[in-house]
């Protein structure tokens, strides 16, 4: 069965070793006689699976004590309005920092049900870097502070993360567990699972213990965070299976070192493909150097023809996922943790290869 | 591959059929060299999939037109809170007819952000029964009339739908597409997927077109139904794997006759163990005999060792999933459509040879 070198930005790659074990396990999980789908959220062999996924989390990301880790449905978007529902009290309001796509769409969101304050813009620069620190304009009495920490479509980044006096709260869906960072200086990070974390239909949220009991009482009980601490994420059915499929990926990188050895993977990932990038004025990277993602890597070519020829032949060449985001156009390769050196160096190889004959 | 017997209540079994053919193309969909799970969800390949998932709803149903088809996260629970925030306008009521656990959930998240009419509840005669149509206390102003078809856990189902004058709103979880029913009697039927439909992580919403509409502006753009259909449910991410298990499931159904024929072999499926139950003193039947559910029969023994005896021993047998409700107790064999005549036959023998070493 021949796999390809697959750079979507989301849904994404999964480990191949995830897909075979799954796979395996698919008529059968463990001597069950029913797969993983098939079984109570109830049993003990899911609570088994749950208490697994969350153990290793915590382990790879170092998360203390002292914040609750919840699966939940609806990826980061449900997330959007969930967390001002729950953590934005009445009358009271939120600090944004507008850095693309997403966090955009985080902020009009709530917006929609209370006030905002916009800390930052980099909408008037086409979102190509992230703020400098005293560049944001935050607000004492914020309820917190919102940031994107990786925006999946303007391939920038959070290099440093911001100082801030007000609790931090941060999307981390696209490049969670990419990176090492101090968990401890957020007081919530969420993520939509379907780039590094597993398939999509499931989003992990890690909040600080006491923050949840800010939602007004008449917060419906299933958009409650506290609904989901106190059940530990099984009120309801969840995605059985993606967090099944989660337990495994964090294995899968437990097995590989963690977000350390991600990390130095991903950097030379990243490396390979902005090295081409930088060596000839045939490539265009608009994004400001300091804030380059090393998740999703977006540059340009000389004109829209030519960046269709060289999506078209890439795809020929086994390599597929690379047109950029339809709002913004251009070339993307996203190059999550599942997304191998050989294939990213297959790309890098390629791009070489398609500058020779075009250059 | 030994397979058991699954009588699981949700997330529950699936077709044979369909793990197998999942299992085989987990690796890569259609020679793309990529699982279902690694493609985007706006590519032309899924799309292809969420298209002839919803086609195949719609004939298996026959869903009218002037239906919107939603495949939205977060199962029935999600929906027992979306639902009044878009559908019952502020200010206004809505009647629930409250027959047991489920329907009671969703009349509780409803009493939290609006006024509620109890139309009738089985409380007082512990959930046993669906009322007589001229039992319920319908309120002509009514924003709609909820119930549930079949309420899993105490083992009852409407056997005729109550007629109402207000829009009829209905939770189908437990037994969509088990029996033949005409979708135009109601305004709104919703269902998790993880009985009779899929995979846990996904609810189907079939609407009536023009009732989204209600939903206040101040809505979350996340929770409203306008939201999600003007972009055909794919305003975010959604759970991509369920929605191509809930296609390959429709085309399962359609292939063995569809709801009409599911509905005569389930038929025979619940008359083989109401069978057993009727036919001595041995076992006990709670339920009244008009509102006895086809999708999940329930039973009691002569005492609860009795019971926890006839559980350990049929696992022993290879038949799981029998225990009842925590909240009843008991014994409840589901029987969605996925469980097989071969098993519930397998399951009616092992009554008897029960009865006649414990008799």
């Amino acid at each position: 069965m021949t796999r390809i070198h697959n750079f979507n930005a989301g849904p994404a790659a999964l480990p191949l070793e995830v897909i075979e074990q799954a796979q395996a396990e698919l008529p059968s999980l463990g001597g069950l006689g029913m797969s993983v789908m098939e079984i109570s959220h109830r049993s003990k062999e899911f609570q088994a699976i749950v208490d697994s996924a969350e153990a290793g989390l915590r382990r790879l990301m170092k998360i203390p004590e002292d914040y609750d880790i919840l699966f939940l449905q609806g990826g980061a978007s449900h997330q959007f309005a969930m967390m001002p529902m729950n953590l934005r009290r009445p009358g009271k309001s939120a600090d944004y920092v507008d850095t693309g796509s997403w966090s955009n769409k985080a902020l009009k969101e709530a917006q929609l049900t209370g006030a905002v304050n916009i800390a930052w813009s980099g909408k008037a620069d086409n979102y190509t870097r992230m703020p400098k620190q005293d560049e944001l304009k935050l607000r004492p009495d914020a309820e917190y502070v919102h940031i994107c920490s990786n925006e999946t479509i303007g391939g920038i980044r959070w290099n440093k993360f911001p100082k801030v006096e007000t609790p931090l709260f941060v999307d981390m869906s696209s490049d969670i567990l990419s990176r090492e960072i101090d968990v401890a200086q957020f007081d919530m990070i969420y993520a939509g699972a379907q780039k590094n974390l597993g398939p999509s239909g499931l989003a992990v949220i890690i909040l600080k213990k006491g923050l949840a009991d800010r939602a007004p009482e008449n917060t419906p009980v299933f958009f409650r965070y506290l609904t989901h601490i106190k059940d530990g994420s099984l009120y309801n059915t969840p995605n059985t299976w993606a967090i099944y499929l989660l337990d495994l990926i964090c294995k899968w990188l437990e097995a590989r070192g963690g977000a350390e050895a991600m990390e130095k993977i991903n950097e030379k990932k990243a490396a390979a493909l902005y090295g081409v990038i930088d060596s000839s004025g045939f490539w265009n990277s608009p994004v400001e150097i300091e804030s380059r993602s090393i998740m999703n890597v977006v540059w340009r070519l000389g004109s829209e023809d030519l960046e269709a020829q060289f999506i078209s032949e890439a795809k020929k060449a086994g390599m597929v996922g690379l047109k950029g985001h339809r709002s913004v156009g251009g070339i993307r390769a996203s190059i999550y943790n599942a997304v191998s050196l050989e294939s990213v160096e297959a790309l890098a190889g390629f791009m070489k290869e398609f500058e020779k004959k075009n250059g």
